[in-house]
C-alpha cells in the first residue's frame, strides 16, 4: 500500500514536470510564431500569438495549483521539495518568456501595419531570436534531463546575446542619426530585440534553477566561475 | 508544549514577514537613491546602488531558504502554505525591482558621464518614479496588513503609468526628429521610464499575490473587474 501510494506521488511529479514542459514548448511556439509572422507580415497571425498568451498564463496559474496541493498533500522533503519549488519558479520565468513573445507580436504587428524595418536590419533580430530560442530549447532540455552542466553553456551565451543587442543597439542609433525618419522604426526594432535579449536571461534562470534541483546549490547571481564549480562540480577550478 | 511549538511556528512565519518587508524597503531604498544621485550627477553614489544590488539578492537567496526550511519542518497547509508561496513569489518580484534600480543607476551613470537629458525632460521620469514608489510602498503595506483591496488601486494605477511611459515615448521621438543629436540621450531616457515602468508591473504583481494569500483567489491574468470582485469581495458587481 506505502508502496502504491509512492507510486502516485511519483506520478504526481512526473505530471508536472511533463506540464512544464508542454508549458515551455507552447512558450517556444508563440517565439517562433512571432517572429514567423513579423518576417512574413502575416498581421492575423500576430493577433493570434497575442491572444494565445492566455493559454500560456492558464497553465502557469494550472501547474501553480498543482504545486500547492503536492506540498499540502505530500509533504515533499530534500530532492522532491526543491523540484516543487523549481517547478513554481520556472513556470514563473516561462509565464514571462511568454510576455516577452506577446510583445515581440505587438512590435511586429506595429512594424506590418506602419512603416516596415529595412529587411538587412531585420536579419539581426531574427539572428538573435534564434539564439534565445536554441536557449530556451536547451534550459528544457537540461530541466527534463536533470542535466546542471547547462547552466554554464547559457550564461555564457547569454553573455554573447546581450553583446548582439547593444551592438543592435548601436547600428540602430547610428540609422535614426542618418536618416530621422526611421526613428520610431529603429525603436520598434530595438524594443524587439530587448524583448529576445530578456528571452534569453529567463533561459539562463531556468537552468539555474536546475542547478539547485540537482545540487542544491542555489546560484543566481554568482559569477560565471562560481556557476562552473558548482554545475560542473569541478572543486579544484 | 504544541502550544509552544506552533508559538515557534509563528514566530518563523513572522520573521519571514520581516525579512520581506526589510527587502522591499531596501529595493525601495535602492530605487529612490539611484533617482536621487541620477538628478544630482553624483556619479559615486549611482556606482553604491550599482553595488548594493549584490545585498538585494543576497537577501532574495535567504528568504528563499528560509520558505524550504519551513516547507520541511513544518509541513505548512491552507493559509500557512499560501503565506509561503506569497512570500517566494513575492521576493522573485522584488529582485527584479532591484534589477530595475540597478538599470536606473546604470542608465543615470551614463547620462551623467555623457550629455545631460534637458531637465524639463527629466521630471517626466522623475514623476513616474514617485509614482512606481508610491505603488511599491502601497504593495508593500498591503503585504503587511494583509490587505487585498490594494490590488485594484495598484492595478488602476498600473494603466496610469502604463499611458505615462507610453506619452514619454512619444515626446522623445519628437525630440530626435527634431534634433537628431539628442538621440542617445532620449534612448537613455526610454530605458530609463521603462525601466521604472517595470517597476510598477511587479509592484502590481506583489498586490495580486496578495489576494491570492487572503482570499486564496489567483486573481493574475485577470480583468480589472474581475480583481474588483475578487479582492473587494463583491460578487454583486
Amino acid at each position: 500500500m506505502p508502496e502504491h501510494l509512492s507510486k502516485q506521488y511519483d506520478l504526481e511529479l512526473e505530471t508536472i514536470r511533463t506540464r512544464v514542459l508542454q508549458m515551455g514548448g507552447l512558450v517556444e511556439q508563440q517565439i517562433r510564431a512571432a517572429m514567423d509572422a513579423l518576417q512574413e507580415g502575416d498581421v492575423a497571425r500576430l493577433e493570434r500569438v497575442i491572444a494565445d498568451d492566455a493559454k500560456v498564463n492558464a497553465l502557469e496559474v494550472q501547474i501553480d495549483e498543482d504545486c500547492q496541493h503536492i506540498i499540502v498533500r505530500r509533504q515533499p522533503a530534500a530532492s522532491d521539495l526543491r523540484m516543487v519549488v523549481t517547478v513554481i519558479k520556472t513556470i514563473t520565468d516561462l509565464e514571462r518568456i511568454g510576455d516577452e513573445a506577446q510583445k515581440i507580436a505587438r512590435v511586429g504587428r506595429d512594424l506590418c501595419q506602419g512603416s516596415r524595418m529595412p529587411a538587412p536590419r531585420f536579419r539581426e533580430a531574427a539572428k538573435m531570436a534564434d539564439t534565445a530560442i536554441a536557449m530556451l530549447h536547451r534550459a528544457l532540455d537540461a530541466f527534463a534531463r536533470l542535466d546542471p552542466t547547462a547552466a554554464v553553456e547559457l550564461a555564457e551565451e547569454d553573455v554573447l546575446l546581450d553583446q548582439d543587442y547593444s551592438s543592435e543597439l548601436r547600428a540602430q542609433i547610428t540609422f535614426m542619426m542618418e536618416d530621422p525618419r526611421t526613428i520610431s522604426t529603429s525603436i520598434d526594432t530595438l524594443f524587439l530585440c530587448k524583448a529576445i535579449e530578456r528571452i534569453g536571461d529567463h533561459a539562463k534562470n531556468i537552468s539555474e534553477y536546475v542547478v539547485y534541483l540537482v545540487k542544491g546549490k542555489d546560484i543566481r547571481h554568482t559569477t560565471l566561475e562560481e556557476k562552473k564549480r558548482e554545475s560542473l562540480g569541478d572543486a579544484a577550478q
